[in-house]
């Protein structure tokens, strides 16, 4: 094996203000060499990047940080921060096109970063060793110097798809569905993207406690899949739905006890109106409202009173003392093939920018990985 | 004393749409006597009415039923529900003023109804006794027949105001301040209305918890009452604030914890952008929101996901179990007068429709009660 290589990154190449593009990131080679070893004293870790998890929050780093709430903003997540764009330089060719050519001004400039699954190369921390697999919080590069805060050794006699590390096994959907929710058989449940990474698993959850589950999506690919493959009870496609208060009434006549918030805005809005006394709202997303001009009002907020509704919002990474637990409860169902899980893998760091951006657009289908080794 | 009466009350004269005017309400005298004794075998309880509690709540009330919620609404409230508009017709007098007589078409006409202490005249239920006081829903009128569900014996010996069993013992402030946002020493506080029958209680409990405490209020005198009768640490009237979120980054920089809600609209979105991580907001009311023609969004939501943001709506009567605790907590800090309890007591059943409007106007100054013997 090489002992230095050149690393290849993906860069937010400027702050966004409106929808995601591709074009919004791109793809360099840092310009100096890297070797692949670690520095002796310096306890860091050198792993090779294998899977990297395409997530809606990562939209959300490519704002700009608002200045005037930074004190708040500061405590707000211990692992993961705003991406700082790349310092680039475009040059104008002959033919007449524009090709970015990333000149890396600063030698630290940050790759956008995510949940990844990675292979130890070589380690300075005794805790980890050549040859384990990792999963945590790496830079969206081939090569990734890390630490081993907030990093995880897998157990590879577990068994199950590496890949897994960034979707069914992040604690997402369990977390949300069951220490926010606190479900009980029977009651009805209404999941928004539940085609999505987490939305499948919510409603498969939900099944096997016994809940009425509806789900919504944005096509009629994905309805089928909730109704097919996911077994959901009922499901509908939002975008062919004028009025869904009326389509809430219809799926879930006698209202929701649960839902499994992902998309805010209008769905948000309906959903109040369809909740039930005392019932549980886990606000695990709003990707509806991440990326528009102007955010949707949500204007139905006055019922939690006298519903005594309860919504919370939370991040999987809180509840990371349950993991043990939770591999207890989810992996003989995976094993047994009660649990289906769908991934919509695309290969290369280089489709790394395409594959992130689709997310916005609902173009996934199940948990969006991107395999770059 | 007389045996028989022609009982005074305060009826719904028709569904409201927009602000509550004091003209939306009117008093009539009952056509029929009433004989103050209950029926033999009845299970009732007829109670002389002495308090009266103004609530904000009270105002949605005389608002149409959605009907197209109707499904949900159902259970929403067992012991109260939206006020039925009384049967009136309106007099042309020969002054060319409108008379308004009210003739009562349907016996059963429906005063509105809220919380109330009363005094048993008479009994048929073996658990209450003529000369015991008691409080729990009753009809806005002089005399009620009425039966033991959710009625609660007043123990008398604890020698407290009876007004203050609408009010600083209604577990309101202590459930939705204890029960639902778990204060730790030290915590940043902000309560708007907070010079209201709740806001001053929760503001107080705050400072016994070793809080810091901040409230919002509407006029220069209540914000005066925050600060030198209360014990606030700072406090603010909004309505001389162009920028909520410059304000409460001003009085509160390092962010909130906890956020007790009474007003909802503006306010609430600017508080979210000030709320830290983990942060938790009682839902207790959303005032400013009941009578708007068109609801204000709130655009923040999005943040509950981050800052992992608890909001739970409450009714303080799914706390009555913890009534005798309560009780336990709060009556040696009101005998040593180490909380202070301002209430706004207007006399006369007549002056009950003024009384309950102004609230949503901010006229009263703590809590508004109705005294009517």
């Amino acid at each position: 094996m090489e002992t230095t290589i050149r690393n290849k990154q993906v860069i937010l190449k400027h702050y966004i203000n409106g929808f995601p593009e591709e074009s919004d990131l791109m793809i360099v080679t840092a310009p100096d060499t890297m070797e692949l070893k670690v520095k002796p004293g310096s306890s860091t870790i050198l792993v090779k990047n294998l899977f990297l998890s395409c997530d809606p929050y990562m939209g959300t780093f490519m704002r700009e940080p608002d200045s005037g709430s930074s004190e708040v903003a500061v405590e707000t997540l211990s692992l993961l921060d705003a991406f700082i764009p790349g310092k680039v330089t475009t040059l104008h060719t002959q033919t007449n096109t524009w090709l970015q050519l990333a000149i890396v001004v600063n030698a630290f400039v940050q790759p956008i970063a995510g949940v990844g699954v990675s292979e130890v190369i070589d380690s300075d921390d005794p805790c980890f060793a050549k040859g384990d697999f990792v999963w945590g919080i790496v830079d969206w590069e081939e090569y990734s110097t890390v630490n081993s805060f907030g990093r995880f050794k897998i157990d590879i006699s577990i068994n199950v798809p590496l890949s897994y590390y960034t979707g069914i096994l992040s604690l997402t959907a369990y977390a949300g569905f069951f220490e926010i929710c606190s479900p009980k058989k029977g009651e009805a449940v209404f999941v928004s993207a539940a085609a999505g990474a987490v939305g499948q698993l919510v409603g498969q959850f939900a099944k096997l406690m016994g809940c009425y589950v509806v789900g919504s999506a944005g096509s009629k690919q994905k309805v089928d899949l909730l109704l097919n493959k996911f077994g959901f009870d009922d499901a509908f496609n939002y975008k062919e739905e004028p009025d869904l208060d009326a389509t809430l009434k219809r799926c879930l006549p006698q209202g929701i006890d649960i839902y499994f918030e992902n998309v805010g805005g209008k769905m948000l809005d309906s959903v109040l109106m369809n909740m039930k006394v005392h019932g549980r709202i886990a606000v695990c997303g709003m990707i509806s409202q991440y990326h528009t001009e102007t955010q949707e009002g949500i204007k139905n907020l006055p019922v939690v009173v006298y519903k005594r509704i309860k919504m919370q919002g939370f991040l999987a990474f809180d509840f990371i003392d349950r993991f043990p637990k939770y591999l207890e409860f989810v992996l003989p169902y995976i094993k047994e093939r009660k649990l289906v899980y769908v991934e919509d893998i695309v290969e290369g760091l280089e489709n790394g920018p395409a594959a992130l951006v689709g997310l916005f657009r609902g173009q996934n289908i199940g948990k969006q990985v991107l395999k770059i080794a």
